[in-house]
């Protein structure tokens, strides 16, 4: 068997190579934006989509040559959200990963500036890719996936539902409405991306879409539980935080053991769509089951 | 001759047409983030950018039909830097084209995430643009000139080095760089990606480059001419509003008639160069010579 936490650590760190590999340099008048891009993508974090993109690609034999420019566009993506999300006129936040959110440290204009600039550079950095791609096709049907599930009914509508359910009592039903578009949406378009790019079939790509969306949800109802039963040190944020900020969550609705028991459902699902496709993928079984048994 | 108004007002009222046509329906439970883009989008406006392009299309003998995602993307793309420019943590306007901005009409949170929106329907509307065109690596490559031209290198970088010049005096040298940068970029990229798109030669779309740089500094430079000469009523804003936010302007730099000169010098430039093609475009030319002596 597989030594999980080895594999992960270096597939990790290869996609986040891939991910800087990609960032602007810092140079020309402007390169003041250029800094809070960087600093922003540089905070870390767990390059969990690129790392999916990049599985998909390999499960279905596909070359991870092609595919970089994708992985370092979709966490490009991931940070222009959450630069804005921190921004005053949302979540309002001071710190995230340990240290300033970008707009703290560049101020405000910068930090919606810089969010801009990071989608923006997205859309730069794949369509250069498929520009360059082996397989234009599979690349711009890759980045049109991509576009979308970032978009008004994807991730960006999510984060509309979120404010403006803001203080109103959720079921959930409506927390999973935007959990899935929120979270869930750019995992899909993660793992959407990296079988298109590798030439699945569209009945493949459902399926993965499927998995996709399990993943993103479990993953969020797991971190609603972090957030309560969590050690500060250990996930590097505040615990505690929803409840701070009286926030629906999954746990002050179900309960911390529903809560559970539907992370482990919709992650065995994740696992038996996985196994339907036929292609014995041993570490996204493995990520699967870890992604939802974390601790941080 | 050609009559000018009555061209203008069509070909405009057709670019419009276009604008409007890619829009989103307003549904689903985030529909509040589609009524705040379409009302920005819907604000108005000259439509250059759309009109630039089209009419591009049009001296290379290209297709109408092709462009129009592009002519959405582009006048989107332009409309969410609108957006997010009046935001408080940029310049903090309250009214645009005489109603009220978006993060005025619905909310500062919600102005962040229309302009988001609006930034990434353009991609999306664009690549499906690609997906959809009868020759998908032209259409490709007009969607990196649009992408490149509307990012760190071009339009936000004039942004970023605004946002840094705020309160510290200008040269004329300084001043082309945020304009050429600010507004210079996204007419450059209306120009080439319409000659792109029509089969222009490489050599073709660097003159049209030049061409479309020219008329960007040109409209820049009038613009400020008539925030000093304008009619408030006929340009439909405050005029003095440059003076009034202390900022440096051709007006205060050069003077009135130097700066009218400049209009002239490089509008001048602008239809040698377009004549240097040897595609007479009777329509582009008027249309130069008239975004350089126009009232509003």
């Amino acid at each position: 068997m597989m030594e999980f936490n080895k594999e992960f650590k270096e597939r990790t760190a290869w996609a986040e190579k891939v991910v800087k590999e990609f960032l602007p340099e810092e140079t020309t008048k402007q390169k003041l934006v250029m800094e809070a891009m960087n600093y922003s993508v540089n905070a870390g974090g767990k390059r969990l989509r690129p790392l999916l993109m990049c599985e998909t690609v390999k499960m279905f034999g596909g070359d991870t040559e092609n595919v970089k420019p994708f992985m370092a566009a979709i966490e490009y993506i991931h940070t222009y959200s959450l630069v804005h999300d921190d921004l005053p006129a949302m979540d309002n936040d001071d710190y995230r990963r340990g240290r300033k959110t970008t707009h703290k440290e560049y101020g405000e204009g910068m930090g919606v500036l810089a969010g801009d600039a990071l989608l923006n550079y997205a859309f730069e950095t794949a369509i250069d890719g498929v520009l360059k791609s082996d397989n234009p096709a599979r690349a711009a049907a890759a980045l049109s996936v991509i576009a979308h599930k970032a978009g008004i009914y994807g991730m960006i509508g999510g984060q509309t539902v979120d404010i403006m359910s803001e203080g109103k009592p959720q079921t959930k039903d409506s927390l999973d409405y935007i959990n899935e578009l929120k979270t869930g949406a750019l995992i899909e378009a993660s793992m959407m991306a990296g079988a298109i790019l590798a030439g699945a079939t569209q009945s493949e790509v459902d399926v993965i879409e499927k998995i996709a969306s399990n993943i993103g949800l479990a993953f969020q109802i797991k971190d609603d539980i972090l957030d309560v039963t969590g050690d500060e040190e250990e996930i590097g944020k505040p615990v505690h935080s929803d409840e701070k900020n009286n926030k629906s969550t999954y746990v002050n609705i179900m309960g911390i053991d529903e809560a559970a028991k539907e992370v482990k459902r919709l992650s065995t699902e994740a696992e038996e769509c996985l196994k339907s496709l036929g292609k014995e993928d041993e570490f996204l079984l493995m990520l699967i089951d870890w992604l939802t048994s974390r601790k941080k």
